[in-house]
């Protein structure tokens, strides 16, 4: 199967992923006026005189929105709503395909910060929850943050927290492999975007104490002015001992190296200079940072990547529709640091012990356990 | 059955009227990586190439945001955009069971025409169509106008079209039993904001030559600097006889009485003042401006309302699910009035003349031929 050619014809041959289906039959008067008027009045008059009641009467709570302005699709950049709208409508398909939650795709024309968080707090009346998504750092930061704190409904970077909680569920795991603990080991995180900075924060929270992050330009140092706030500010929580230079100075004697940034970066010569029981992950997709044959080669003991068709594919759908299940169920505002490491345990204990092994760090993301474990971790 | 009660129940046990339905299967990687990745690149990339293929990609083509503020819901008034919400979610039901339209309810929480537009325009890559839904005049107009102008997508305010294509529908039926013609007749329309104000600029358009407008305060005159802008508008388009005065005395010697205002405010010696075979629409829901028996005791020949328990129901869903169903078929980008009055002739003839009579002027909203003459008179 020619997977682009056979999307393309699927996607035109139905218009898209997601449609709208009716919960009501409206077959005759009666039926009217119980979803139309006058019986539509009962509910409105329901939730003016208690707002709060507009979780019982719509679709409020059960319903949220995916929103992205294109800007950071998938690798390929920068292609506008209109190129964007695809991931966010399939972002809403697995929602509803594996969580059961219903939410509707929202493609906006707009780039700046504050009135994406102003166009967001307008229509959230009618949505549970906020899924951004594939929107570029590091504005992405600013957005999240202030509606985190000016909304009542949960709000969630899937490109941050989806990929962080992957990473680390799939981290717990090999380290478990490896025997080394999570206090002790030495990580390079190649990427300071949006993934990144997430993936550096909620290392950090687990307990990890010695992180180093790149990007094109080598390591993030504190106090380096050329860098944007959200990685001062980063940069200020890592690098303890102010590694410099590039990816192939710094990535010695690491433990753990975490690529999110573009393919065929890491050599296996690098491999070999990192520590024993080395864990790769290589999430950089298409084409991950190193072929898992290659680092291999180079010594790795374990190695991780975006794609389905290798062992041990970190993938966001392990994370978002749990996510948002649990905190629709939960009515959660506020997605923490603790409930996010209890998902990526949750995730990983999926795994048992007489089953993990190098090829088998994470589960399928058709493991049917997966969602309510996430969702479970929201609601303690 | 008590609908009120009966309606609370089962919004609250379906917690709203739509839901979300993936288009895809997705039960193994095969068929995620067409939905997700890497397959769903493929369609970004088209549409990044060509903006116009989101139209072929994507939900676009056949879906709308049906979109509130909660400023006028009903005859409720100002009840928040929660308050509003049940009544868009109905909207959006209506659309797919009635014609196959794909629609989403937005509820904003935003009363600054100016901020509306700039949602609604920074969402509209990702809708086919806006459906304007119960906001209060006069700002209802400056959004539509505004958003009509700046959007390449159909955008159509409910209270003012739908309201006045069901109407011309009734009258053009009621006229052809009483042997009127439309530029003959007199009409008082009682009522001046979306509705009243829609109506009389449709009936205008029509051929109607003798319309008198009115509000709480009397009739409305050209040069009344009380008036607001779209009052003063319609006021110097009509009432060119400079009519004055009270509801009581400016129904006299009219031939129609359109009514969109409030319950129980013509009296059938009112009526008795008209021309006779007078026609009257009493459209202020739930209760009439005259009941119907009551306006037959005055003399009225003709009697319409928005309700489904007498004859005759005007009902704006005779009209919004035909005139997206053929803007989004046709690609219509401007609603004309041509093919408003095209879509009331088309309504109207669907009684034919064997079975039209004073009980009889318009389809009910059940008539299976309704939609597709409503589309098609977008697409002549």
């Amino acid at each position: 199967m020619d997977v682009k050619q056979e999307s393309l014809r699927l996607h035109k041959e139905k218009m898209g992923e997601i449609e709208i289906k009716g919960k009501f039959n409206v077959e005759n008067k009666e039926d009217l006026s119980i979803v139309y008027t006058p019986g539509v009045a009962a509910p409105c008059l329901e939730i003016a005189a208690d707002k709060e009641k507009v979780y019982d009467y719509t679709l409020k709570g059960r319903t949220i929105a995916v929103i992205t302005n294109g800007t950071a699709v998938l690798g390929l950049g920068d292609i506008g709503p209109e190129g964007g709208l695809p991931v966010v409508e399939a972002k809403a398909l697995l929602h509803k395909e594996f969580a059961g939650v219903d939410a509707f795709p929202i493609a906006l024309n707009e780039n700046d910060p504050d009135k994406i968080v102003e166009i967001c707090k307008s229509i959230a009346p009618g949505f549970g929850g906020i899924h951004l998504e594939d929107i570029k750092a590091p504005e992405c930061f600013k957005i999240e943050e202030r509606l985190i704190k000016e909304l009542d409904i949960p709000v969630y970077h899937d490109d941050q927290h989806g990929t962080s909680i992957a990473v680390l569920a799939g981290l717990f795991n090999s380290l478990k492999i490896v025997d080394k603990k999570i206090e002790d080991i030495k990580i390079l995180i190649n990427g300071a975007g949006a993934s990144g900075i997430a993936i550096a924060k909620l290392l950090i929270a687990a307990g990890a104490k010695n992180i180093v992050l790149a990007d094109i330009n080598g390591a993030l140092v504190a106090g380096d002015n050329s860098l944007n706030e959200p990685q001062k500010e980063i940069a200020a929580m890592t690098n303890k001992e102010r590694e410099v230079g590039k990816l192939e100075e710094i990535i010695k004697n690491k433990d753990v190296f975490i690529g999110v940034s573009v393919g065929n970066i890491v050599t296996k010569e690098m491999i070999q200079t990192m520590n024993k029981d080395s864990i790769i992950f290589a999430l950089a997709n298409p084409i991950p940072e190193i072929l898992p044959s290659e680092a291999k080669k180079g010594g790795a003991r374990i190695v991780s990547t975006g794609r389905g068709d290798f062992k041990n594919q970190v993938n966001n759908l392990l994370v978002f529709p749990g996510i948002f299940k649990g905190a629709l169920k939960g009515r959660v505002t506020n997605i923490t640091d603790e409930m996010k490491i209890n998902a990526a345990k949750g995730i990983a204990s999926l795994i048992s012990s007489k089953d993990l092994n190098e090829d088998n760090i994470i589960p399928s993301v058709f493991n049917k356990e997966v969602v309510d474990v996430v969702a479970n971790s929201l609601l303690k």
